[in-house]
């Protein structure tokens, strides 16, 4: 996936429209999977904005940067809070795939979760299981 | 799923008990996933009722209400809080089926995290692959 | 698997290791399943042994023992500090397999958590679904 800057971000669009074989599945599992450690993936809400900015903000202030009690900080202070975001969000989603389409609740989206200040292009690994 | 009151719950005899399909499969994957951004899905003691309610104690004192930073809030106070604990806990969960039972450890359980204050009905989806 | 002292894990190898029908899988999906409530698994960095040390360090300061709401502690004071921890960090984990491999990316590995003072041996459920 494209850079992206800090923070939570929608990409469910980007997401399927890469995935021509979902129309295919009537029943079945995407699993997607996120190849980084500082990065993660996760379920939310895809209509208003300010629940990715409020995500951002309540992580950044639960998992600070510069605790007394980090040893790992030799690529600065956005390391290794981001290490601690991506196992508290996650790194795999499941999602049932049902008709072809993605079996998303209406208000439902997929995160990208950015949590280095410049993390660069994020590879995420997409199987499908099903019939 | 029946409307429930905020906090986690015990609802692995609820899925179970709709879930025919469970007792054919010798090894395989039950998929849940919960088609809200205010709710979630985890696994944890199914013993004791106090586990539910601390864990209910615990994640309100760390994400709390009326954080001066919340600008999503025209739900009420409990809304972007939900938002974040469903993302923290997580909505959807891969449980092994074997000889047509879900292998869960002995003292482990199916909890619905319940996240607003009035959540009403929610949908969980069930995907089983295996043979 | 063998019993670990509170903190976080690497285990790839010791799982891989067990995993002979891997090999045989040109795409598919692992799941992993810990079958306790007071350990967990998650996904992050193989390399710095830090962040290991950071993740726990983290994880004791933002769910602290002898918290004044808990109610369930006759295991002691680690005993619901571990099982919060273990639906922050989650129970279970899937990731693809490509070419006979788990498709990682180059500075992940799968961590054991294990959130009691001594929690003993712990079992994982792994199952692979592919072909």
């Amino acid at each position: 996936m494209r850079p992206r800057a800090r923070g939570f971000h929608l990409v469910t669009d980007e997401i399927v429209g890469q995935l021509d074989a979902l129309t295919k599945i009537n029943i079945g599992i995407l699993n997607l999977f996120i190849q980084h450690t500082s990065a993660s993936l996760t379920i939310n809400e895809n209509a208003d904005p300010t629940v990715r900015a409020d995500l951002e903000s309540h992580i950044n202030q639960a998992v600070p940067e510069n605790a007394a009690y980090y040893l790992h900080n030799y690529e600065g202070s956005d390391d290794m809070p981001a290490h601690i975001k991506a196992s508290v969000f996650g790194s795999n989603l499941t999602i049932p795939i049902q008709n072809g389409r993605l079996a998303l609740g209406t208000w439902q989206g997929i995160y990208l979760g950015e949590h280095r200040n410049h993390g660069g292009e994020r590879c995420v690994i997409a199987t499908i299981t099903g019939l």
